[in-house]
C-alpha cells in the first residue's frame, strides 16, 4: 500500500471504481482507507456513487467520522461505520460497505456465508451475522449513529467480514488491494455457494486449508494479477479515474500540521 | 420534480432510457408523469421503446388516457393504465408500467414480493394481485379499456405497486425520480427474495423499519446519488437522449390554452 | 415481410444478427426464409454463426436442401431442418433452429414449456418434444438426413416450436419477423418459468388468452416496436450487417428461370 | 494445430484471450499447448491474466515445468498441472485451469457433470473428481508440488476433464481448438444441467450419442464457426492480442538447438 498520501489517494479512487465496475458497489456502498501517516484519520469519498469517484472528491476523516476540514460537499450519511471499526480494529487499513448482489440473498434468508473454494479462504472460518433490529429496534437499517456502528464492529470482532441482516455486508482489509480482493472474492464464494445449494449441498473448505489459502492471498504475485486484471477491465470500459485537480494536488502536496484533537490522536494510536 | 414543462419532459425521456437501459423495460413497457401544471394531463410518450424516447415523442393526455391534440404517430394500447391511476390517486406523479425479467417469476408462480432490503422498503408493506381475468374472462391481457384500467387502479389502492398475473408490475411514484428509485429497487428486490428462496426463507423488513426506510428513500441525498450513478451508465452507453428539436421547443414555449374538456378537467381537479 | 428478394435478403441478414445479438443464437444454430416467389425454395445463409451473417452469405435452397447453385462455400449440416418444415408447413414463411440457454433446461429436463405471461402466448398452447433416439437411436443428434428433418416436421405438426431433448428448439413463423419475435418470446418466457418454478410454481395463461395473445402479436404495432427496440441494439453495438456487395446485387437482379427440378416445384406450390 | 511455432504462440495468445472473454477465465486460471515440434516441452505464458496474454509473454517449459530459459518475470506457480499431464497424457496438445463459475458449484457440492446436450458430448461420458486433500491433507490448494500435479494427472487418466473439488477444473485437448471448445461447452453443459436440475433432473446423453457427438465436434466445419464467432466477439470488444514485437520475432525465427536436458527429452519422447 502507497505510504505516500497522493498515491493512496489515487488508488482509492480506482479501488472504488473497480468494485463499482465488478459488481461489488452500484449507486450505494463505499470503500475508505486509513490515513498512510496519520493512524487517527481516514480518506472516505464524499457522498457520490463508487463508480464515478475522482481523487478530488476524496475527504479526510477524525475516527469520530467527523471531516477534518468544513466540507463544502455532501458526506455518506453511514461513515461511523468505518470510524467504528478503525477505532476497535488497529490492524485494519481498509473498510468496504456494500449491498453486492451476490451476498444480498444470505442477508435475507440468515444462512451463513463459508468459503467454499480456494480464493474464498481470504474470507476466513466464520462470518458473523449482525441484526440492527435487535439493538436498535425499528430504524431506517442504515448505520449512521456512533452507537449503531460501536455495536456492528463488536459483531465484526477479529473476523473478516459481517452480514448485516435485511442490508448488506461489511468489509475490512490489511491493505486496500486486500479489501478489493476480499470484496470480490466473497460475492464469487457466496454465488457457487448458492448455486451449489440448489445441487445439494455445499461443503466448506477444511480449516487448515482456510487458513493456507488466506496467508496465500496476501502474497503480491496474485495480488498484482488481479489488480493489472480489474485495472485493465476497467480502463477497456473508459472508466478509469482521472487524475486529480493540479491545484488541489499542489495544495494537499504541502503538508500541513494535522487538525486532529488530540483525543482523536490517543484512539487511532492506541491501537 | 421541475414545474417547467419543458424540463419536465426532457427528464421524463431520461427516465424512459434509465428504466430501458437498467433491465426494468425492453421493448415493451412504458412511463409517464403528470402534468407540472395541469393536474387533468399526463405526459406519455408515443408506441416506442422507452431506450429509445426523445423528448419529441412525448405527448399529452387527458385523463381519460386520449391525446389533447390529434396524433400523427402510433399511441400506446394500454395508455389507460396510467389514466385511470391518475384519477384514482391525486398523491401520484408518475406511473411505471413493466414486465421486468426480476419481478415477472412472483407474476407467474403467484407468490408475493415483500420488501427483503432497505432499498426494497420503498415499495411498501404490502404488493397486491391483480387478476385481468377474474372480472374480464379471457383477453389478450393488455389493459385497454376504460374499465380495465379502472379495475386495475382499485387493486392497487394506496399501494406503490401493483402485480398484475401473468403479464408484469405497475408501479406509481410521488415524483418521476421516486418512481425510477421504486421501479429498480422493487426489481432488485424481488432477485434477491427469489434467490434468498432458494436458500431456504426470505424474511421481510420489519413494518417499522419499512415505513422508515421509505420516508429514507424520499430524501434528496439518495435519489440525486443514484440519479447521477444511472445517468452515468446511460452516457458511458452512449445512449442519453437528444435535445428536444428546436422547431418542436419553440412551437411549446408559447403557452397555449388547455384544450381539455371541461369534463376531463372536473376529473383531474377533482383529485 | 417484404415481397422483393433484394429486400428480404436484407431482412434475414438482420433477422439473423437480431437473433445473434439478443441471446437466441450463438456460435450455432440458424435462421431462413422461404423464397418471397417460389415457394419451392428457400433461403439460408452458408455455414457461419447468425451474429456474422451478410447478405452475401445467402444462398438459395430447393425444398430437399439442395443448393441451387453449386455452393463454393460450406453449407449447414442441419438444413434439412429447414427443407422438411417448408415441405410440410406451406403456412410456415420462417425457419429458426437454435440452442438457447433459457431453453435448453426444459430439453433436458424434459418438463414442457407453457406460456406462462402474455408475450409467450405467442409460442401457443401446447410445444411438443421430440427425441431424435426413439426413431433413430444412437447419433450425434444433428439432424442431417431427410428422415430425419421429416420426423422432426412430424413431431413439430401444426404447432409454432418443438423441443428437441439434449438437442435444442425449432421454431417456426408466419414472417420472419414473426419467428424473430416467437424465438425471443420463447426465451423470455422458458426463463420466467424456470424461476417462477423455484418459487413455487408457473400458472400457464388460459386458453382463450393464448389464443387472444396470439393475435395480439401479430399487429404490426407490437411487431414494428420491437423490431425498432432491437435493431438500435445492434447498431449500438457496431454490429449491423455490411450491404450486399454491388456486384452480387447487379448479378442477383437479373431476373433467372429457376432450377427447381419439377418435383421441388410441385412440393413446394402443393402445400 | 499451426506446425509452425509462431502460429502457434499467436494461436495460444488468442486461446488465452478468447477463453477469458468467454467468462471461463478470469484474472486467474491459465492455457498451455504442447511444443509444435518437441514434445518434451510445452509453451505458457508467465504469470498474468489471459485477457491480458500477449505473444511476447509466453514461455517455453521443459516437461518438469521449469522455464527453458531463465526467466524475468514471473511464473503461473501451477505449472505442474500442465507438465504432469503431458508427460501422462502424449495425446494431450493443450491444458487449460480453470475456476469457472458454471463449473464450481459442482466443484462445491460435489455433484458429477454429466453431458446434457450435444455440444456437451465432447466432454465425455464421465468426468472424474480429484480432492487434494486426499493424498495432502492442509494445503493453500495450489497444485504446486510435482507430486500433486502427478496425483491430479493419474485422477484425470484417459478423461477429457478432472474437476477439482473445492478449485476448479483442468481440461485437455487434442489441440489447441479442440481444448477451447472443450472448455467453452463443458461451462455451457454445467450451466443447463445445474439449470435442469432446478426444473427436476438432468437426463444425460446415451453413451453412444456421447461418442458420436465427440466424433462430429473435432471435425473442422464446426470448429472454424464457433472460432470465427469467438473471434469476432473479442475483436468487437477490442481485446485481440498484439502482435509479437519484432525484435523477439526476430530473434525467435533463428532456429536454435534445445536446451532440454536428456533426461527431460527422454520424459517427452517415451510418450
Amino acid at each position: 500500500m502507497p505510504d505516500n498520501l497522493t498515491d493512496l489517494i489515487t488508488e482509492l479512487a480506482l479501488a472504488n471504481r473497480i468494485l463499482g465496475h465488478e459488481g461489488v458497489l452500484d449507486a450505494f456502498g463505499h470503500v475508505s482507507v486509513r490515513h498512510p501517516s496519520d493512524p487517527g484519520r481516514y480518506l472516505l469519498p464524499r457522498s457520490r456513487s463508487p463508480l464515478l469517484i475522482e481523487p478530488d472528491d476524496i475527504l479526510e476523516y477524525t475516527l469520530d467520522s467527523e471531516p477534518v476540514k468544513p466540507p463544502k460537499v455532501a458526506l455518506y450519511a453511514e461513515r461511523v461505520i468505518h470510524g467504528c471499526i478503525y477505532q476497535a480494529r488497529s490492524d485494519v487499513m481498509a473498510v468496504c460497505h456494500h449491498h453486492a448482489a451476490a451476498v444480498l440473498p444470505f442477508c435475507v434468508a440468515e444462512k451463513p456465508i463459508v468459503p467454499v473454494f480456494h480464493l474464498g479462504g481470504t474470507i476466513g472460518e466464520e462470518i458473523p451475522f449482525w441484526d440492527q433490529h435487535d439493538e436498535f429496534g425499528d430504524t431506517n437499517l442504515l448505520v449512521v449513529k456512533q452507537e449503531e456502528g460501536r455495536s456492528l464492529a463488536r459483531a465484526l470482532g477479529q473476523h473478516s467480514v459481517v452480514l448485516m441482516l435485511r442490508h448488506g455486508a461489511t468489509v475490512v482489509g490489511r491493505s486496500l488491494k486486500d479489501l478489493v480482493l476480499r470484496s470480490i472474492f466473497i460475492c464469487q464464494n457466496a454465488e457457487y455457494q448458492l448455486r451449489a445449494h440448489t445441487l445439494g449441498s455445499a461443503s466448506p473448505l477444511y480449516p487448515g486449508e482456510i487458513r493456507q489459502a488466506d496467508v496465500l492471498h496476501q502474497q503480491r504475485a496474485g495480488v498484482d494479477r488481479a489488480w493489472e486484471y480489474w485495472s485493465m477491465r476497467l480502463e477497456a470500459a473508459g472508466a478509469m479515474p482521472p487524475r486529480r485537480s493540479s491545484a488541489k494536488a499542489a495544495r494537499r502536496s504541502v503538508p500541513k500540521p494535522s487538525r486532529v484533537t488530540p483525543r482523536e490522536r490517543r484512539k487511532g494510536r492506541r491501537r
